[in-house]
This record gives C-alpha cells, structure tokens and sequence, in this order.
C-alpha cells in the first residue's frame, strides 16, 4: 500500500513540474513533432525531467515510465508514471485546461493519482483507500439518474476510428446534444471526480494518459473501465470510459454497443 | 465613432456579468433547455440581466439585442449586443473556457467587443480604429505562413452539417490533426487575437455570437468573414472564420472548397 509519503512525494512532483511549465505557458517555447504525430515541447521536457531528478534522488530503486523520457528500473515494483503535459495541444493553443499526470503502480497497478493543472493551481489528487480531493479538500462525483441528462466528454473526435466511431455516436445519441463537451484531456476527469461532468469517453490513451485518472476518478466515488466495463490496466486497448456515477455503467455500454434501449 | 466612454461602458457591462457568473461556477444553478436545444442558467440570466440594468439606466435611448431577454429600442442606431454566456456547456461542465460577449454595433456594424472569461479574470477589449488589448495591455495576432503549421479551433464537430462537415473536414486536413483543438466558444477567438491560435472555423453562430469577436480579432491584426470571405452582418448566415494571418484567407477558403492546392 502507499504511504502519505508516497502521496507527499506525488503532490512535490507536481509542484516541480507547475514550475517547470507556468513561465512557458503562452510564452517562448518551439514545438516537435514525434514519431506518433503529438507534439512536445520544451515545457514537457522540462517538467518530465524536474520530476524524475526527484524521484531518481529520493527514490533511487523506484522504476519511471515516462512519456518523454522513456522507463527507468523496469522491474522494478514500484513504478511512476508521468505524463508531464496531457493535452499539449490545449498548451500550445494557450488554453489552462491541460494538466500534469502523475501516478505510483504497485504491481501493476494504480495506486495513487494526481491530476495537476498548473496555470489554474488546480490540483485532483488521491491514494487507494483515501477519498480524492482537489485542492487539499475532498470531492466526490454526482449521481446521474439518467443518460439523457449527463454532460459527456471527450478530447477529439479524432481519437475514434472505425467501429470506436459507431460507438462513440451511439452514446452521444443518448446525450443531450448540448451536453457533449469537447476538448479538456485529463482535466475532463477531474470534472467528473469533482462532479460537474458525469462521462468521458475516449480512444487511443495510453497508460501515461489514464493510470493517474483511475485513483482520482475511482477515489471520488466514480469507476473506470475500458468500453468492455473490464478494468484498465498495460494491455488495455486505451478505450477508456470515466463515469461519476457508475449505476450508468451498463446504459453506457449498451448504448455503445448500438442496442437502443432509449 | 465609439467613445472612450462607451468602451469603458462595455467593461463595467463585462464586470457586472462576472459579478453575477462567478458565485454560480461550479455552484447551485439549475438547468432549462430552450426551445433552440440550447441550455440557459440562472448565471445566464442574471448576468444579462445586470447588464441591461445599467444599459437602461445610463442609455435610455440605445438599443439592446440579448441572447436571453431579447430586443430593447429595436430602431436605435446604437444597439448593445449581448451574450451573457457564450460556451453555457463548458459553464454545465465546469471548464472556466465561456465568456460574456458585449458588443457595441452602430449603423449595423460593431464598433465595440468585449471577450470576458469572469472566472480567470481575463479580458479581451477593443473599439474600433484602436487596437485590441488583452487585460489592459496591447495583444496581436501572431503570423502564420503555412496551414500545416496552424492551430485550429472549433467548438464541436455537431455545429456542422452536411457539405459544412466536408468544408470543416478539407480545412482540417490542411492542418497537423494534433493542432485541432475542440471546445472553447468565444475564448478561442481571444486566443487568436494574443496570437495562440491561428484559425477557428465554425458553422450555426447568431448574432449575439460573433458580433464581439469582430472588433477584438480585427483590432489585434485579424480577420473576421464569412466562409466566401465575405464580412459578418446580421443577415450572416452563421458560417463564421477567424484568421490570426489575413494573408491565409485565400487558402483556407480554397482548403474549404476542397480545391486542394497542397
């Protein structure tokens, strides 16, 4: 299990790397393209590397698996996932709607989240067996009685290809138009552990884009799964589905699988 | 001609409305679809409402076009146009990205924009034939010599249809897909005007929409039109481009129709 220690340790990692990205933001940076077609920019380096000097310091036998920098100890039991910038876009079009992903696994799994938004000092953080708060204060999701009244999220829809399209549409269907609320990465799930957004649902995230969401989302009262409702976890297909009120699990994936119960 | 006394009009208009949004973000508000599908609060209500007290008091004669209370001295030449909050879903969802749009149009056209994000207290505000400031201080558009290397913006994917879907769709793929970023409403057009965006294209804009974000991208070194390239009037159809580099006018309407040049 993890320690207060653990979580103090996350919260000053995010602390670094808020440094690392507030002078950049809107500022003076020069953007690259990778291999998988996202952007980086100095601002994700910079805050990537403020957080594994730390952890390399203070945790020496604890692994890393970075989204810029790569793994570090990869057998190691213990391992921080960090996503520096999700949603770099949004910090490159100069919006305060990106964050810094932290999360600890231990033997496999997430054990503690951070979801920290820099420029707003906004910060969702919890430890399995905790509650999640945001800004140090405790915060839950809210009961959804019905899918006609959720506000439903997600990035782009570009992150959907092929049949992941039907689906994606066939939950919007249920949704008031209205309520589909687009943009916002990561900062969507802290919407839903907070209670002010009730879905988010989404393609093609990797396990430095959710592992920090579980805890946060899960620690709030919510769940998360992939579209099948199973857990998430390395191998997953990076289908995520966050839900504030996880009584709508099954209406979700029904209206993802195109049965119309409506 | 404008006075500086009506700008500063325009900024106590943009302060009252904050003054009535911000103790409802993220708080006690209850939720009424209107008969347009769209969903109004009572943080729509009240900021308007603020906002056409002091129009009524200290411009007895001047005419008002609301988004929630309709029309005021319909024949005067002046008339205040005012969306109390453009982005209302991202206000459901928490996201500080709405704004209140004031604008001042005479003869027709507007005079006066006012682009406020009551939440992170930020401003954008410009009367024409000065330039935009961004809270307080002069902000430009930024250049952009190549569509492959803009940000795009458009709020959702749903504000298209039919051949719109294929004009919006040529258009984006003249752009890095990773340099699309959905949500925003008014906000992206501010981000424009400081430079961090480069283009938003969207379709289904009324007046009370776009008749702010005219002064404020234009005075900052844009463009406003239509999809022909054509300007915004009250007859517009609601198809609405703004462009950071007006010397991307011809490409993007060339991309819009499809004619691929690249």
């Amino acid at each position: 299990m993890p320690s207060s220690a653990d979580l103090a340790l996350a919260n000053r990692l995010a602390d670094a790397a808020g440094e690392a990205i507030r002078p950049l933001f809107r500022g003076d940076w020069t953007e690259e393209r990778k291999s998988d077609a996202t952007f980086v920019t100095e601002a994700d380096r910079a805050a990537e590397a403020a957080m594994r000097a730390i952890i390399e310091n203070e945790r020496p036998d604890d692994g890393i698996i970075g989204e810029e920098y790569g793994n570090r100890n990869p057998g190691a039991g213990r391992q921080w996932v960090l996503d520096p910038i999700d949603g770099t876009t949004s910090f490159i079009a100069g919006r305060p709607i990106f964050g810094t992903l932290i999360a600890l696994m231990e033997g496999g799994w997430p054990v503690i989240g951070v979801i920290d938004q820099p420029i707003l000092r906004e910060r969702w953080a919890a430890r399995v067996g905790e509650g999640t708060t945001f800004n140090g204060k405790p915060t839950r999701t809210a009961p959804c009685p019905d899918l006609s009244n959720a506000v439903l999220g997600t990035t782009s829809p570009h992150c959907f290809s092929g049949d992941q399209v039907d689906a994606f549409m066939g939950l919007a269907g249920k949704v008031a138009e209205r309520k589909i609320v687009y943009g916002g990465d990561c900062y969507s799930y802290g919407l839903v552990a907070s209670g002010h957004m009730d879905i988010v649902c989404e393609a093609g995230l990797k396990l430095h884009d959710f592992a920090a969401l579980i805890p946060v989302v899960e620690g709030a009262g919510g769940t998360m799964c992939d579209w099948q409702g199973d857990p998430l976890n390395e191998d997953s297909t990076g289908e995520v589905i966050a839900l504030g009120d996880s009584a709508r699990l099954e209406d979700v994936i029904k209206a993802m699988a195109g049965h119309d119960h409506g």
